[in-house]
């Protein structure tokens, strides 16, 4: 038997993945428990990573024309039970506030005192709130379409949390819409998936599949809800992002009502999409490997740390003068159209150093001594490679080329991420088939197994609770880029047009 | 009796000043009321403000090497009891959330369910909960210092609410830093005001007084509470932003300690510091004027609007492509680093359309119609001066001074509120002065009176509260700039040696 690598991360993916995801968390300094249950503190590390994905998000919002504004945290309890389904898909997990200050209890202690009348809920989304005001912002068809976006957060009370993944409460945007005809709103409906995909795609090097969930899935009280799923490395689906179609169903709960130009009245129809810090933990789901982290480089929170290499002390001061020179000359290139960013770690804590940004997961780690001041030179390695993989490289060239490389492991991680998907897709075909696929070899040690199925449906909701009770797998999405194809379902074999992606998933 | 001019809004500053600020908050679109008692929304031109100065002030933190991060929105009740004055200050305004789901109560309605075996309070300041965090993170001088920020919605219960200057939940940034040793705290804490202090002067273009606090009105916990302080229109201060040294207080209640390099252990010594949309309350009230709110060009949501006039169908694709055109240019020039926001209002709605962007307060209005065009020329008008001030100007002039006039606007704006400042500020020696300066001459119908009175204040909290009891006044700040000099207290008359700030107060 081989000798084991050692690795950053202990265990790897392949001996325990829940836990190898909760010590990359760790190790990368991007969050953390807290004492509160089911919520996180995002470090810095991880919040610069959060503030990069959602000004990206945000300048692509904004570039089809909708606005940033704010609603209230509360929402009375009569606003949530407007829409029925609505109610019913999110009353399990609200934080209610039923009290407004604190008062010395019998025995000295302060208790909840001033109950309030009404209880309010802590926003677990804001379909309600927010369509009370475009009630009022909206009277003829010349206030349409309007269309508002929020960043807030949320909570929705969980019982079993993963950082990232399920927090009770969490960081997201939300998008509502409200427009003159259907055809528009599921224009945009699909719009904003589109922008989801660009920046899974474009920025977080994260591919993903657009579709359309089945009846069951779908956004508490939409009439259709658009998603993007993306593979993780335990070859489970992700849902990163949903675009819902809310019909007339939320206008009608909360009476938004304008006047065509023909002088009748009627319901709006209305749109919402989110995208949250879970984006996060598929980032590092996809790219994370058993080193810790990797960032893209388009959101990383800085591209580039410099590691001054000092071993007597006359070095120092050369070896920092050359370092600094080397930072500023780097921060006046840009990459995707912002300055480099780069770090320079001055610690003296030996080989800990380089492995804490491994951990990590920036892009580039140049180091820096007096060998490569005479030469004037670097010795750089890249994240996407092995941490054994250093190249000394011209100083200046590499000032030069710096974009270009962070460019390279951009395409690479994107590239490696949609291998392993491809990898891991199959057709599938037969019930044995699809059974086996997602039936681990050993129930008792459960290995990662599995992926995505594409295969035939017949499209009732039968079929589909018989899969995800017997294998835990549910239909992902109705891809929205399938050619018809007849076959026949993988679980009653009746006829079907289309094949739909079957998964596990988070 | 001159005739009084018509306004856009009603009733003007004089007639009303507490109902011409509620007319103009509305009459600009920044925000409204919310259904959920004391909460507001923040419509797009209000929230697009948030933005500008809330990106503005963030990149001063970055500068100072403040990192962003993000801790829960709740603190669990004992947290928050840690600190005795703290929870004290707090505690008669805390939203107390007690149970974590809805159930079908006996009549069918949604009631609370599952409650929680510790209330959980939302947050209104997040010094106990972040605490915990720095407990954790630091261990060593090494660690020291630790400097950290949070973009963050904040709950206060109030019983008497007033759109951005006083609400339930509002928008805010808190930091929260620990040092080594208490003379690094009390730098940082001043370096914090002085961040805020150059946002306020040279983005709000709201002169500001930099302070300290009284004892009585320190920020409950705090060793020492610094202020800016501004002038509003009817003559009353707002604290705009604070800067808080907190000792080795918080530091106790929440066990942060860190070993010096003579390997003793000690207490940490912290900082808080925060400023919130309070802010937009002080530059409606230092620039508005009866006509709306007036947006200072540093911060404002868009810089420019383009009225396109059309009075026949022949005009409308010449005018529309000039205009067009006219925007490009002007989006391709910067003013303070930021390319020039240009609205183009396409609206058939006559005269109403340029009294709108009045009352939402941009910094230039242009209008463009076909003699214009014959011209080559744009005719201008800027929201500092009056509404019937129009100038004709070369287009391609406009275009290259666009940001020498949107300067200049600002610089106006500000001297125009220092000289408002000046003119309502006193030296006042004496205690009837002081009496008489505070009070209004007619008891019935109180008009705006009063101002800044510098005085002499002899320290004790007995003269503090009996000015506050009898005339509603209060000591805004102790200024830091202010010269030694030898005084009798305007309410006892024993020794002083300093003046301080006195003014009635938001």
């Amino acid at each position: 038997m081989a000798k084991k690598e050692k690795t950053a991360i202990t265990p790897t993916r392949e001996e325990d993945y829940p836990e190898w995801y909760q010590q990359v968390v760790k190790a990368s300094d991007l969050a953390e428990r807290s004492p509160v249950r089911g919520c996180m503190v995002i470090k810095p590390w991880g919040y610069t990573l959060w503030e990069n994905i959602s000004r990206s998000l945000d300048d692509m919002f904004k570039a089809t024309g909708v606005k940033n504004a704010y609603f209230p945290l509360f929402i009375p309890l009569n606003f949530l039970q407007r829409e029925a389904d609505h109610v019913e898909g999110f009353a399990k997990e609200c934080a209610v506030v039923t009290h407004h200050r604190l008062e010395k209890g019998p025995d000295g202690d302060l208790v909840p005192a001033g109950p309030l009348t009404e209880p309010l809920i802590v926003r677990p989304t804001s379909e309600t709130i927010i369509g009370e005001s475009f009630s009022k912002w909206i009277s003829s068809y010349r206030d349409l379409p309007l269309l508002i976006n929020q960043w807030a957060n949320v909570v929705r009370w969980e019982m079993r949390t993963r950082i990232f993944l399920r927090t009770s409460e969490f960081l997201w945007q939300e998008g509502h819409t409200a427009h003159a005809t259907a055809a528009e709103a599921e224009q945009r409906t699909r719009m904003m998936l589109d922008v989801y995909a660009d920046l899974a795609e474009n920025d977080l090097a994260m591919p993903v599949i657009k579709g359309r969930k089945s009846a069951a899935e779908r956004f508490p009280g939409a009439v259709d809800t658009l998603t993007i799923e993306a593979m993780m490395q335990d070859r489970k689906a992700l849902q990163a992002g949903t675009s819902h179609f809310l019909g007339q169903n939320f206008a009608r709960a909360s009476q938004i009502r304008f006047q065509t130009p023909e002088a009748t009245e009627e319901f709006a129809w209305t749109t919402s999409w989110g995208a949250s810090t879970r984006m996060i933990g598929g980032l590092i789901m996809t790219h994370g490997d058993d080193d810790g982290i990797v960032v893209p480089p388009k959101v990383a929170p800085a591209h580039i740390v410099l590691l001054p290499i000092v071993r007597k002390e006359a070095d120092r001061e050369p070896v920092a003068a050359y370092v600094e020179a080397l930072a500023a000359a780097l921060r006046d290139r840009t990459y995707a159209g912002k300055a480099i960013g780069v770090e320079v770690d001055n610690r003296d804590i030996g080989g800990a150093r380089g492995w804490d940004w491994i951990r990590k997961g920036i892009p580039i780690r140049v180091e820096v001594g007096p060998r490569d001041i005479a030469n004037q030179a670097v010795f750089l390695a890249r994240r996407d490679k092995s941490h054994r993989e250093k190249t000394a490289m011209d100083r200046n060239r590499f000032v030069d080329e710096a974009p270009v490389i962070l460019e390279d492991i951009q395409r690479q991680l994107y590239e490696k991420a949609r291998t392993f998907r491809e990898t891991h897709s199959r057709r599938i075909d037969g019930k044995k088939d699809f059974w086996a696929f997602f039936t681990p070899k050993n129930p008792e040690a459960p290995e990662i197994h599995g992926g995505f199925a594409w295969s035939h449906w017949c499209g009732s909701e039968d079929c589909e609770s018989r899969i995800k009770e017997e294998l835990g797998v549910t239909i992902r999405c109705i891809p929205l880029a399938a050619e018809p194809e007849k076959g026949g379902c993988v679980c009653c074999a009746q006829t079907s047009d289309q094949r739909v992606v079957f998964a596990k998933a988070y």
